[in-house]
């Protein structure tokens, strides 16, 4: 069952904090998902910290994404989980890998750097101030892309390494459809496996969301 | 006040469990640090999951593991945060530098990860598991190392690049005196800055605990 509390974007800190509260203690509810982003006014990491560990099923409180950090999280983040899935579905080997992580958020970047680590890659994150992007990407076997900001970074073909692994995280707005970082119809003849987008990581994140709702109801 | 709380390493989980939810009640105690490692028998990871984290000086409790990935973290690990505190006191320049840290561990390498993350250096995440690991490491401008396995591991000066910054968190011991990785007296003529072994980031560790235990008794 699914329920859906849809608080007036004018809502206050006190009402989703009052909601939440709600939410942790019915037990019927065994996962409980903040649609991010917040409206500015709303205190996000006070309201994240507040998801009783047991449901969160994003992953994203800080008890949950500090068990990440040693290994031992059983609620991980969506998206970096719905990655490795796929990776592992497509029997893409990790392990003694380069891998670079083109984010550094707390929700797709650090959270699949330590995924990637578990799994005995190496593992570079870079961002905006990284210097020197591209000859770094070319050394990557496997590319995980995350910037979703299609005018300032799109991946070319000239930036990947031959046979390397492409992961698109990316989700910009293109002329009314939807893309991502990747110039996909070239950086494909030369990437070994690639995924895209729309229909890539974006599906696997909801199939995570579920799996994790399946594994919270089992907790104790 | 410190109380040294020494239990004999043939104690119980349920004893040591009983300890710390005694010290977590206790007003006048505001820092616990559990010494690791702990013996085989003792369930670290639920031990550590106890501490309150108001009181976490180490900052090993997932809470607050979870709160340095979003850079929320009040009581943050003490040798990353000695680390970052002897960079920025000896004014070296962290953003934009790429930075390499030999350890995946949730003590050292992850966390400072963070941290240098956090002041916009690109970070790569090299272990026992790396491939081309001195191609990799003559690429750092900031090269921390923490193996602390001489026999197996020695970062000697062909490994470096030139007039990069090498911080040895290695602990080895050899001949009977301490050492770190890095062999110091070759290195240091290529470095622009180095930290030594014994003298180096291990007493800022003890500072940083000090700093927290502080912060620790400020925390309402």
């Amino acid at each position: 069952m699914t329920r859906d509390h849809k608080l007036p974007s004018s809502c206050t800190n006190a009402e989703l904090i009052e909601l939440i509260q709600l939410l942790n203690r019915d037990k019927q509810i065994h996962g409980i998902l903040v649609q991010l982003p917040l409206p500015q006014h709303i205190d996000k990491s006070l309201i994240l910290r507040l998801i009783d560990p047991k449901k969160d099923v994003d992953g994203l409180t800080p008890h949950n994404a500090g068990l990440l950090m040693t290994g031992n999280a059983v609620l991980k983040p969506c998206t970096p989980a719905g990655i490795i899935e796929l990776l592992d579905y497509n029997k893409v080997e990790i392990s003694g890998m380069d891998a670079i992580v083109i984010n550094r958020s707390a929700l797709v970047g650090k959270p699949l750097g330590f995924l990637l680590l578990e799994r005995d890659a190496t593992v570079t994150i870079c961002h905006s101030r990284t210097r020197l992007l591209t000859e770094k990407l070319r050394r990557a076997d496997i590319l995980v892309t995350a910037v979703g900001n299609r005018h300032d970074f799109l991946l070319t073909v000239d930036m990947i390494k031959p046979d390397s692994v492409i992961v698109d995280v990316g989700i910009n707005k293109l002329d009314g459809r939807i893309t991502g970082d990747v110039d996909f119809e070239s950086v494909k003849q030369k990437a070994s496996w690639i995924t895209p987008v729309p229909g890539g990581v974006g599906p696997m994140t909801i199939s995570m969301l579920l799996k994790n709702t399946i594994a919270a109801a089992s907790i104790e």
